[in-house]
């Protein structure tokens, strides 16, 4: 039976065992602010001891101090479902073979929440056990790379997934699938466009919004669609796969340098800013709605660049903003400036004095959009066309993109002339040229091709 | 005539006084990047030396650096348009009185190119012959109180137009509205929600993303929507009166704590966030979308609390961000810090350290989520959890919103249980309780209240 209390430590464990409950036992608890009715879930080794967390019926985890649990009753243990049995599958040498790189996140809950454990079983046969769909499309391979939280990705995580990614693609893999949490996914999709280049095969990013024990969970769609766009498409790119934008009928394939998450909870969370995804993904078929991705080849070259400097940062401008916000940056060495401004690239004329110094002092200053949509423009007004003319360059691309390029850029070179030429070169279509018609903010209703789809196969 | 080389001053002046042109002449420019013609623009007093600055035929303003000018040739003075006469209009006691206060960017801009100068003049009599549709809505006081670019709106000029505005409705004015540049009108719609609570009368924001020498210009429309806005509308808030989604038939009108400018340059860039606007405003009518707003009332009476501390700052959280952001913040005295976190409200771990060295010093942090849709909810993954452990507190407001917020309230007090008291209390509606269905990117096509009125009246 294990730990009956399986993670508690401290004073959760105290006010547990008080209580006489275990792990897994339907409970109410009791605080002055309200009761909270849940499944008790274990904690992993690396949690807090304050916190006793439970998993409430709208499908949430919530935390509650310990110090504030008033009465706690059991109602005894769920219903055990038994672990689906795993299920063996043949390899089918006519299907495409694809890797499944695990980093942690959501996506990997599925047996998170059945084993209690963080770090969740992740063989093939596991995996087709959940999605048997997975089974029809390729013959898997796992590895689980990391297991974290994805706002805990940095540096060490993204050198350590372009390498993997690098071997897989060199030792025959024809297509990359990665799990990864959903709070910094567009951050390690914009860094591996940079770090991968060229590569044959397409490397798909996905996550769920919602833990597979939930209702509307889309994990398991999420990781069907993605691995079908790793199998079988044509886009050899950095994608990001997840949720339509209005139904479970579709996924979409973004550009890793062109997507953003757009809502803390709802499952259609990722959108292509400023152009439109690259494809709509359904069960049976890749719907392409761009033509100028780079397609698929035979061969099993891929250019490997994964390093990272941790010397640049990004700067969200405000009204009102104090020189001292640049000054200290620079006096703490940091040797690159991504500035998210307002309109066509702006900052109040006050920043202009400091934001000299940075350049004087061999500070790269980029000017992106905190609009997010349209393109930086700094012709148009006096604001921009001075800010240039102390040495701040324009960066046409999301702010977060452009953050994860400079780091990148950092690592290779900090003679002006090179940073400035590599960040305004486009190497993995993150810079807008022009934005389409229907790139901004009209994607409901906004894919006439993805309708069409559905109307003539009547999905 | 005056000086045919109005505002040209240095080096940018000598070289058009060598080719004998003069501002208003229709002129081709050639560089060794290429050919631009247009018309030569006069420039302000406080411009720089260096550039020429010419209208181009898209309408746009380009300004090239003096030194890059190869050559230089004048096609004559354009067709000059004679001023339109000054419009006298009658005082019609049946209409309501609505003071119009200017700020200075592009709305301003319609005189600002005829006349050439920086102030433009900005009488009723002008606004009546240039906008007619004005004269039937309201009588028209007019106060010019800024000029100046939105970007460089600070403290000094939020506090001036908070007290101008409860002037002028102690005054009797039964509208407010005010002409403000796009760049950084949601920040100050927002700290203007807090300066001026309980208003009697609508207080209207507007502004023009395209100057009124554009043939696409918004700067008549918005000016009409937002003039029937304020002086016939019921709804007494801090509002940004602006064009609506897809074409020249209605404006928007949206709550001054809930707007974000979303498009640096097309017209219809500002969105409600995580809502849907307070009401669509046609040239007849304004068509509430809403019922919760504060209602328009007779007395005269408005709580003025212009007060503002620059002590407050926002970090744009990026994976990888080292402590030394924060460390440098609270170093330089900064007592506030709005985090714009991923996902539901966070950070990486390891920056967990830092904040806790800043709360402890004093400092108030307070976390809002970079995704712009949805709310922050701490509660939910051990990230959270911890944060707010440590003192990170929830904000469920904009960043953008939060940070005026925090400015406003640091003016107040710095007591630790009255600033989370006064940040936790919704104020102006800057709290998201929770968000409508349709209030996540599907404003396109997503108003059926207005699809069905233009319908209707066939507009």
């Amino acid at each position: 039976m294990g730990d009956l209390l399986q993670g508690y430590r401290g004073e959760a464990r105290a006010v547990l065992e008080r209580a006489g409950v275990a792990v897994w036992d339907n409970v109410d608890l009791r605080t002055d602010e309200g009761t909270f009715s849940g499944l008790l879930l274990p904690r992993s080794e690396t949690a807090d001891d304050r916190h006793v967390v439970l998993k409430l019926a709208n499908g949430y985890n919530l935390g509650i101090r310990a110090s504030r649990v008033r009465e706690l009753v059991s109602h005894g243990p769920r219903e055990v479902h038994a672990r689906p049995p795993r299920r063996e599958v043949a390899v089918d040498a006519s299907r495409p073979s694809v890797t499944l790189l695990g980093t942690g996140g959501t996506i990997a809950s599925r047996l998170d929440y059945r084993t209690g454990g963080v770090v969740p079983a992740f063989s093939p046969e596991d995996l087709y056990a959940s999605v048997p769909e997975l089974a029809e499309t390729c013959n898997l391979k796992t590895r689980a790379l990391y297991s974290v939280l994805s706002e805990n990705m940095g540096p060490e995580q993204w050198i350590g997934l372009a390498v993997a990614v690098a071997e897989e693609i060199r030792g025959g893999a024809e297509g990359i699938v990665i799990g990864h949490g959903t709070d910094t996914m567009q951050h390690t999709a914009s860094v591996l466009s940079f770090m991968l280049q060229n590569p044959p095969v397409p490397i798909v990013m996905v996550g769920s919004q919602r833990s597979s024990d939930r209702p509307s969970s889309d994990a398991a769609l999420n990781l069907i669609h993605a691995t079908r766009a790793a199998a079988l498409s044509d886009i050899a790119e950095v994608t990001v796969c997840m949720f339509g934008p209005t139904s479970d009928e579709y996924g979409l394939l973004h550009r890793g340098t062109r997507v953003r998450k757009m809502h803390t909870s709802y499952r259609s969370t990722f959108r292509t800013i400023a152009d439109i995804p690259l494809a709509a993904v359904f069960s049976d078929r890749v719907l392409p709605l761009r033509t100028d991705y780079c397609p698929r080849r035979l061969d099993r070259t891929v250019t490997l660049d994964a390093v990272w400097s941790d010397r640049a940062t990004i700067v969200y401008y405000y009204p009102a903003m104090r020189e001292d916000i640049i000054d200290a940056l620079v006096d703490h060495g940091y040797q690159g400036i991504v500035i998210a401004g307002t309109g066509l690239g702006h900052t109040g004329r006050s920043l202009l004095p400091a934001l000299k110094r940075a350049v004087d002092r061999g500070v790269h200053v980029f000017m992106t959009a905190q609009t997010l949509w349209g393109y930086v423009q700094m012709h148009v007004y006096d604001t921009g066309r001075d800010l240039m003319d102390i040495g701040v360059m324009p960066a046409n691309m999301l702010p977060e993109v452009a953050y994860m390029k400079l780091g990148w850029v950092l690592a290779h070179t900090t003679e002006r002339s090179e940073v400035s030429r590599l960040m305004q070169t486009c190497l993995a279509h993150e810079i807008t040229q022009r934005e389409p018609h229907d790139g901004y903010l009209v994607l409901q209703g906004g894919l006439p091709d993805v309708d069409r789809y559905i109307k003539q196969h009547r999905i």
